[in-house]
């Protein structure tokens, strides 16, 4: 994450990841879900917010799902169904459940295809937010697999020449084993940051970098800026300007809008303004080649990629998955930072629920 | 493509698209290419620059493939061979074969996969150039199918903050079909351009934009000018720098190091220094949702953005593919437009192996 980013030290709550665990559990069991589904889907969240990823954690959307638990947007006990199915695909109807808790069970349902026919694929409709789809694709790494999460939600963004939104910020991911390295896993929206960067922005008092956001008449911002009003900006897609390349970030988002609605049979919210659709793919290492020399092989290419020679002003290069896996290792050890605001927000959901309040490091 | 890109009109000769076809077919098989694999080839280059895609058709392309051939480099009649099989994939050594060529013909194989499991993936290993691959994505979406292709290759681009090339510039493309719209076609290089994008501004004189490339110390050039030397410049990933995400760039480029390289048992380029693999996958619309109705919706959401409001400054806004459909109507009517120096080459060439030269329109 950029450093403007980071919860302010003066800011910072630490909380004990079990702590965080238990009451993002018991707030799920609180909205109706299952103690097994409320489990889940608070592993998916902490461990979002245990690898540092602040936007796709607890902070944001925790709110958020209650809120729409509250007004029945979201179903608790959802009678999710495959509506058609092959050796290889699945087509499922999520009856409204919150895929931040179901986007792990439908991977498994992959990676089960995956080891039956070496490849296996499940897209998704009527389901609620997918949450941190890295966390979904990282089922299938586990498994010896390679893990592709894509899902396609929003219209905000508008596509490259465009003054109007058309383009979800549709996040891609992909993941993949490794043997001694962290393994990789890559998840990133496809406009130029995700939308929840901008609610951060706002949380710690940031400014927005230059080609993040346009006008509303879809002239791109070229000067680094207070996050605008609500109403007053659209995100761009990734890129920017078309000489920088959105036409690229355009393409990725459609791949996404392909691949989650228009293979789930959900229709894109550019046209109906609320489709969102997900898929899940998983690829069997052992189908096309050996595993240990893909772990290998893995490990090499990491190797190579984190002892690049870093350019000036730089301490060293990263890959996608290793400063993640490096936070985790922290935040498991000496606690969760989380801004005052948040923990606030638990604190009295807690006293409204009648449950036990977060600890404190 | 953009405008300072374009053939300048005093250097444009036109040539008819059959004279081009024979003449690229000729030239392969001199090179000892059987006549079916030669009709192939030329088809994929051709279909390059009928639709403006300049920098994957014959410009650059043929004469290095001639002198891959002549160096031995590339097998005219390779003996390519599935090593590794599952119903829903397939890995595949090349027998350095040029995929110009096989690409086609490796989707055919994703593609009768995908027929009977609903998904099918075709990784290869030891290939030649895979050139426009959004040409073998197309494969897959004229059979109703969902075409993705992936090419890794090269290791110049660095990693965000890095130095020292790394990545490739590894394309990814998508194809889907739609009913009367123009089919979605995005294929893009997951560096900033292209590298051939770099020879194209050579050829016509252009400037190159910001952020696009870095100094040889990894320091990205924010300032538009001139190409610079060979040696004297590295490819940005896309987004150029990290605020405006060229992590996300880096990420893209690794899903094709993954999926061309890691799973095809090939070793990416930044490790041997020699490694290219792509992958072919093909998903069966049919096996996730009904046919008919993805196609009304691709043209329900391919109309509504093109026919979005524009930014000031800009007459329309394009889809991926649109473009290129409308160039490909006018070239088919009007010749293919090819720089002067090109034409030459292809009157030497004919010289020299005793080929009737390119008709002029």
């Amino acid at each position: 994450m950029l450093e403007r980013f980071k919860v302010p030290l003066k800011d910072r709550v630490r909380v004990p990841e079990e702590s965080l665990r238990r009451t993002v559990t018991a707030i799920f069991e609180k909205m109706g879900v299952a103690p097994e589904d409320a489990g889940l889907g608070a592993d998916t969240l902490v461990m979002a917010d245990l690898r540092g990823v602040e936007t796709h954690g607890v902070s944001d959307m925790m709110r958020g799902y209650v809120s729409l638990y509250r007004s029945g947007a979201l179903n608790p006990r959802p009678n999710w169904r495959v509506v058609r199915e092959t050796a290889g695909t699945a087509t499922i109807d999520a009856d409204g459940g919150l895929s931040v808790i179901l986007g792990p069970k439908f991977m498994v349902i992959a990676v089960e295809k995956a080891r039956d026919v070496g490849v296996g694929m499940v897209t998704v409709r009527n389901a609620g937010h997918s949450g941190p789809i890295g966390h979904h694709a990282m089922v299938a790494a586990k498994a010896d697999m390679v893990g592709v999460a894509m899902t396609a939600r929003g219209s905000g963004v508008p596509p490259t020449f465009g003054a109007e939104g058309r383009l979800g910020t549709s996040p891609i991911a992909i993941a993949a084993p490794a043997r001694h390295e962290a393994p990789f896993l890559f998840d990133a929206a496809t406009s130029a940051v995700a939308s929840n960067k901008i609610a951060l922005a706002q949380r710690v008092g940031a400014d927005l970098p230059p080609y993040w956001t346009a006008d509303p008449d879809g002239v791109p911002r070229t000067e680094e800026g207070p996050v605008p009003e609500p109403g007053q900006f659209m995100l761009l897609p990734l890129g920017g300007t078309r000489e920088m390349g959105s036409h690229k970030g355009y393409g990725f988002s459609m791949m996404a809008e392909i691949m989650g609605n228009l293979l789930s049979g959900s229709i894109p919210a550019m046209v109906t303004g609320s489709g969102e659709g997900q898929s899940y793919a998983a690829y069997n290492i052992a189908a096309f080649t050996d595993v240990d020399e893909f772990k290998d092989n893995m490990d090499s290419v990491l190797h190579k990629l984190k002892t690049t020679k870093p350019a000036p002003g730089h301490d060293r290069v990263l890959y996608p998955g290793l400063p993640e896996h490096e936070e985790e290792q922290e935040r498991r050890a000496n606690g969760i930072p989380l801004h005052r605001e948040v923990v606030g927000w638990f604190d009295d959901i807690a006293a409204e629920l009648s449950l036990p309040v977060l600890d404190r490091v």
